[in-house]
Formats: C-alpha cells, sequence, structure tokens
C-alpha cells in the first residue's frame, strides 16, 4: 500500500488518487456485440453453442424449473445459514415497500403516485468455480417481495452440467421462475431479447465478469429496450479509523476486500501514521493465512492508504472517493453519520465487518462502484418496480387550473396543448 | 392514421406495432464524440467557440448567477401561471420526501437506510427558438426541494445572447445555483466533465435534440462518472377512449401530442369504429388551425389507431406498448387504474388533457418514451437523491450473526471474508 499525507496532496494529486483504474471493453466488446448478435437473430441455437464453448456444456433443456428448498441436498448447517440471511434480507427490504401517495394539489386536481413492479426481471449470478448463492438472495428477495411476475435466474453450469445446490437452494427460497443454465455475454443477450426458451425481460441485474458487465451496457442502450441496475466496477471498500478501532479488525476488513480480485479497490484513512503502520504489518501477517492470497497481495500492492488530519478531513476526502462499501472502524462511528454522502453501504462500529452485510445483516450488497455512489443507490426493492403517476381533474379542478395551463402552452408556442384545455372549457361554461 | 382490428393481429404483428422508430445516433455519433473531447480537453475555450458557431453568439462569461424573480420582465399573468404550476408541482413532490428507515433485523442487528442529495446536477433546458420554461419547473422544483447545493440550469442562449425572460423566472422560483448559457453536446459534455467555468456535476437531466440526447448516452458510459435522468426518445400518447369518451376531446389530445413534432407518436385505442371514425374526422378539423400544423400531419401519418373488443384488451395492448403518456378518456377511468401496469403518466377521465400534466397538475413531465415506460420511471424527488444504506453490529449482534456469516463466506470460499467475523468473535469469547 502506498501511503499518503492529505494535507501535502494538491487538488489534483486528490483527484488521481479519487480516480479508479477504467476497465478498457475497447477490446472485448468486438467479441461482445458478436455473441449478442448471434443469440439476438438465431437465439436458443446460438446460446446453446456458446455454452458449449465457453462452460464446456450443451444445456438442453437451457430453461429449468427450480426444486422444492426441501429437495435441495444441501448440510443443514449451510440450509439453516441461508434461512437467517433471507429472513433478515427479506426483513429489511419489506420495509422498503413503497406506499401510495395521493396528493390534492388544488381543488378539484388530484395527482397519485403507484408502484407497479417490473414484469420480468433477469437476475444474473456468476457460477462456475465461484459460487454466489448471495447474489441469488441479494436479488431474489426484493424480486419476490416486489412481485415481479417473471423472475429468471441466469447461471453459467458446471462443466458437469450442474447448478451448484446452494444456488439452487437460494433459487427456491426466493421463488425464482425460470433458471437459464447459460451465462457470460450469451445468457445477457437472451435475457435483453427473448429466445425461444427464454422469456424477454425488462431489467437485468447482477454482477459478472468483464463479458457481462460489456453485454450489460451494450443491450441497455440497444433496440432491445431493457435497463440494467447500474454501472459495474471492481469491488471496493473506504475504512475510516480512528484512534479507537482494532488494526487487526480493520487489516481483515482490508484483506476481505482484496480476495475479491487483483482489480479490488482498497483504501485505509487513518488520523495516526503509527495506527497506519501497524494495520499494514497486521495485514501483511493475516495475508500468510489466506487461500487467495495471491490476488489479495496484488490488489493490496494498488491500494492506499491516506493519513489525514481529522475526523472531517477523514470525510472530506471519503466523500470525494465515494465508496462502494465504507467501514467507520470507531467507537463513535455515530458521528460520522451526518457526514455521510457519498457511499453505498456503510459499516458502522468495530463490530460490524463488511462480511455482515456482504451475506447476512439484511442490507443489500448489489452496490455502485467506480465513483458512481455519488449518484447511483444500491440494489433495493425499488430497483424492482417503477412508479407510475396519475392525474385527474374535476370540471371545477379544469376551470380552476385551465387558465394556467393555457397561458404556459402559448408561452411555448404549443397552440394545440392550449386548445384541449380550451375546448374543454368551453364545453363547461 | 392506419387503422388496426386487433383481433385480426398475430403476435408479430402486434410486436411491430408497438416497436417505435429507433433513433440512428451512428451518423451522429462521430461528432458528438469530437465535442466532447473537445471540451473535456479544452474546456471554457472548446465551450465557447462551439457556442458561437451552433447559436450564434460568443457567450463570455458562459455561467451567469440568476436574478431575482421580481427583476425578471415578464407580464403579471405569466408570472402567476408559472407561480401556479410551481405551487402544485412542490406540493406533488414535496409529498415524495423519503423518511429515514430502520429495521432491526435481528437483536443487534440494525440496518438503516437515509437519502443523500446528489450534490450537483445540471438541468438541461432547450431554448433558441422553441421556449421551455415548463421543463425548468419539472427539474428545478425537485432539485430544490432535495436540497442537491449545485443547481446549474444548461441552455443555449438567443443570437443575441439573451436567455428568455420565462427561463429566467422559473430558474428564480427554483433557485437554480449557476445558469450555463450554451446548449447541445458541448454543454452535456461541461457538466459531464466541469470546465473552468462549469462545476462538474454527477448527474444531468433534462429533454433535448438528438446531440443533446447522443451527449447524455456517451458520457454516462465514459470516464466522466456521471448519471443520467433516462434514455430519451420522442414523445408519445396511447388514448384508450371508449363509449363515454368525447371524440372533440380526444381529438385535441392526440393533436397536442403530434404537434411536439412529426415523430411524435400517437396512438388511439378504442372499442367502437364508429367512434375512431369521428375522432379521426375530428382530428383533420382542428388540424387546419394550427400553427404547427405540418409537424401534426406528419405525426398523425405515421400513427395508429386501434379497434380492440373490450376494456381488458385495450389494456393488455397499452401495457404492451408502454407509453409515455397514457389517456384514459372515460367517465370510468378509475376502473381501469389497476390494470395499467407499463405507462410513465396517467390522465385519468374526460376532463384531464394531458397538457394539464405537462404543465401545472403537479406530476413531472419528464417521463419514459419509447417502451422504457415498462422499467423506468419518470423523474421524481427520488432522481435527486442517492439511497445510503447503514448497519451496526453489537457485540451481541456479530455472536447471533457471526455464524452465518462464517458459513456463507466458506460456501463462497471467501477465507478472509470469514476471518473478519471469526477474530472478532475471538475478541469476545
Ligand atoms: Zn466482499
Ligand atoms: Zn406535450
Amino acid at each position: 500500500m502506498k501511503v499518503f499525507t492529505y494535507k501535502n496532496l494538491n487538488a489534483e494529486e486528490i483527484k488521481a488518487l479519487c480516480k479508479r483504474t477504467a476497465v478498457d471493453f475497447d477490446r472485448i466488446e468486438p467479441t461482445v456485440r458478436e455473441i449478442i448478435q448471434a443469440v439476438k437473430t438465431q437465439g436458443d441455437v446460438a446460446l446453446q453453442s456458446y455454452t458449449q464453448k465457453f462452460d464446456g456444456f450443451l444445456p438442453d433443456p437451457l430453461v429449468i424449473p427450480v426444486p422444492a428448498a426441501e429437495d435441495v441436498p444441501l448440510s443443514e448447517d449451510k440450509k439453516a445459514a441461508f434461512d437467517r440471511a433471507f429472513a433478515n434480507i427479506y426483513a429489511f427490504h419489506m420495509a422498503q415497500k413503497p406506499g401510495d401517495l395521493v396528493v390534492e394539489t388544488m381543488p378539484g386536481v388530484v395527482c397519485r403516485r403507484e408502484a407497479r413492479a417490473v414484469e420480468a426481471v433477469g437476475l444474473y449470478v456468476p457460477g462456475g468455480t465461484a459460487v454466489l448463492p448471495s447474489t441469488v438472495l441479494m436479488l431474489g428477495v426484493p424480486a419476490m417481495i416486489a412481485g415481479c411476475p417473471t423472475r429468471i435466474m441466469a447461471t453459467p453450469p458446471q462443466q458437469d452440467g450442474a447448478i451448484a445446490p446452494e444456488i439452487l437452494y437460494c433459487a427456491a427460497l426466493t421463488g425464482i421462475t425460470h433458471i437459464l443454465k447459460a451465462g457470460g455475454a450469451q445468457a445477457v443477450a437472451a435475457l435483453a431479447y427473448g429466445t425461444e426458451s427464454v422469456p424477454k425481460v425488462h431489467k437485468i441485474f447482477g454482477p459478472g465478469n468483464q463479458y457481462v458487465t460489456c453485454a450489460k451496457m451494450l443491450v441497455s442502450q440497444s433496440d432491445a429496450v431493457v435497463a440494467i441496475d447500474m454501472p459495474a466496477g471492481p469491488s471496493e471498500v473506504l475504512v475510516i479509523a480512528d484512534e479507537t478501532a482494532n488494526p487487526e479488525f480493520v487489516a481483515a476488513d482490508l484483506l476481505s476486500q482484496a480476495e475479491h480480485g487483483a482489480d479490488s479497490q482498497v483504501v485505509l484513512v487513518a488520523q495516526s501514521a503509527g495506527f497506519i503502520e501497524e494495520t499494514l504489518t497486521e495485514t501483511e501477517r493475516q495475508l500468510q493465512s489466506l487461500p487467495r492470497m495471491e490476488a489479495a497481495r496484488k490488489a493490496l500492492a494498488n491500494s492506499s492508504a491516506v493519513l489525514v488530519e481529522d475526523r472531517a478531513q477523514a470525510l472530506v476526502f471519503s466523500n470525494l472517493w465515494a465508496p462502494e462499501h465504507l467501514i467507520i472502524a470507531s467507537e463513535n462511528a455515530a458521528e460520522y453519520v451526518p457526514g455521510i454522502i457519498n457511499a453505498g453501504s456503510v459499516f458502522l462500529g468495530n463490530w460490524t465487518p463488511e462480511s455482515a452485510g456482504d451475506y447476512a445483516s439484511g442490507t443489500n450488497h448489489t452496490l455502485p462502484t467506480s465513483g458512481y455512489a455519488a449518484m447511483y443507490s444500491g440494489v433495493s426493492l425499488d430497483s424492482f418496480y417503477k412508479m407510475v403517476t396519475f392525474q385527474e381533474l374535476t370540471p371545477d379542478g379544469l376551470r380552476e387550473l385551465g387558465p394556467t395551463v393555457e397561458v404556459m402552452a402559448q408561452a411555448e408556442g404549443l397552440e394545440a396543448h392550449r386548445q384541449a384545455v380550451s375546448r374543454r372549457l368551453r364545453h363547461l361554461s
């Protein structure tokens, strides 16, 4: 980790520290475009042949039903853990249920807003060697609560054609309606356009490798008419630690981010050079025991520790950096909260490791990266709805509001807009 | 207008009816990329020179302050109309204020969600010949209520360098903090990247011509790290009329959509061939009196009337089409509401012209087009916030939840995630 002293940095250097290494899609984009085009035009056949090529298995059928939870072969302790995580995620997302809104903005003019579930959603779950059942819960639970009628989970099959039982179990818990045994850009294309066996969806969620990310970007600006959850980049954490933090815990948190991959972004912000040194030493020590040591070591090599003068400076930098995950390693974490503007999900206090939120505290782990926390929210129940507004005027309401509309339409030179009011008013007079 | 009978259409024909004519950006994209690159690298100088080239005026300074409302030279009736619209839009958006959410998902595990205003937003307002003060209100009011600290309105100057007083007045009402006298792709680029005089923003809102739309798309997937409100396409309306509708009003509503431009999309859905015929005749008659007759006539030529058998069929088709604006021209409009899934904003009953919502009922007029109403909401107060989630575990909370996290981390092969819990639990035992 490189160590910086904040007060010695100029504006350009701070900007550079906040800049994430951009993922370069130029190299893979032609391939991804070709895959999308093939699946768009040839449907199932293309989807099957890419799956055979990339995952070593030809799925037939491509779409399988979800087994009952009790039929999934999985140890009781795993089932209990997924059940607990499900319950917490369910509780927090259920509390996000939107109410209907009704406002009579003036007498006879009633405006309303009602939520409608997105009718068909695609939930991408990485597979193959990395099995990520937590992603099924994070996407499946809000889709279930919103009541999206079609909830397709897409995940690449293992080489023997199987889907990991952990994934099947979480799919069963969340009432996934279809399992698509395919991954990569080809699965994204199938969800976006639909094929003979895959219903077309309206919105695609979930993390993936660069092919998946590139495909999501391309279809979201194509004739497929499909939305995606958010732009995706490497996962990241920023830890603000003060004198009440524990270097052993902070090191463990930095490493749990670093082990995600060599491109993970890890930043430590602290008020004491001694604390930074102690934490870095402890990080090196803990690193030795990790199976994913190599990836973590590479991630740390590209990471920074920033020495700040006080809490205010820590927050200024953190808000500029806009981290996906923000850990406030402090006994006084609550005091930081009002100053936190740009962050995806925040972990308060010394007893709240990021992994708690990654899995089971109840918050969603699908979060904005790469500085997008400054303007995007993480996935929430809202992500599975759209809001429809309604308005209804009574004849008296139109009498009251009509003249305003006529004046404004005239100001904008839109005569037919004016007449739509005037003709009605004439009937009422 | 072409007339179709729904029951005679096959699935392919219905799909074709729902397909919007895609805007082809391929032709202009190289130009837009060049403009963005120039503004990104040369800042104000490029912005000024493009404004001179495209708008016939070199703005210096580029950014001007907002006058006080009382200093804007505007007739009292116009001011009163804008004041009324402001009040209604304010009331409906104020009611959307998000509350904080606190859920103790299990003993000792508290999850929270709090809204944070996006720190800097850019509000694009078309200018030049078409003056659209209503757009200032629709974007400025929610930005004001959310309290986004930096709210930049970008609008191209007239050839004499002036900004229309209607726009200035609405900017004053909504407390815009900066007026950028520039439009087009160059203004979008300045907002996305910032220049010497223009603060960089985090999110760009508002309608524009194809250069603006193309620039918004490009910067939203660039290293600028900026979000946009939604994909944009030509404006559109679908009217469902039953036997209680009034052909004169329906014709006026169709025309008020058609006058927006030759590419406007207009659809009439009715249960009686006689009603369709009567409405088309009335449309032709009203068309004669419109200054924008030519544009409206072209839009109508590309539009459709669809004869359906009953209300259910009307709703099935309308949800497939997913209109930006949906008018329920019926005395029994309320009965349609539960069946409306995909629509941006809905106008209920015979006394609610679309122009009421375009200007002043209180709902937002920045809405998803081109079928995106199936998965996007219109602009609302939410669009100016992002939601940050928080979690805090007590030592007892970690004792309860920790084992779940350990099992799940192990299932995903993420040992450092497990250790971040285990090391803390060891301290507690
Ligand atoms: Zn993690
Ligand atoms: Zn309109």
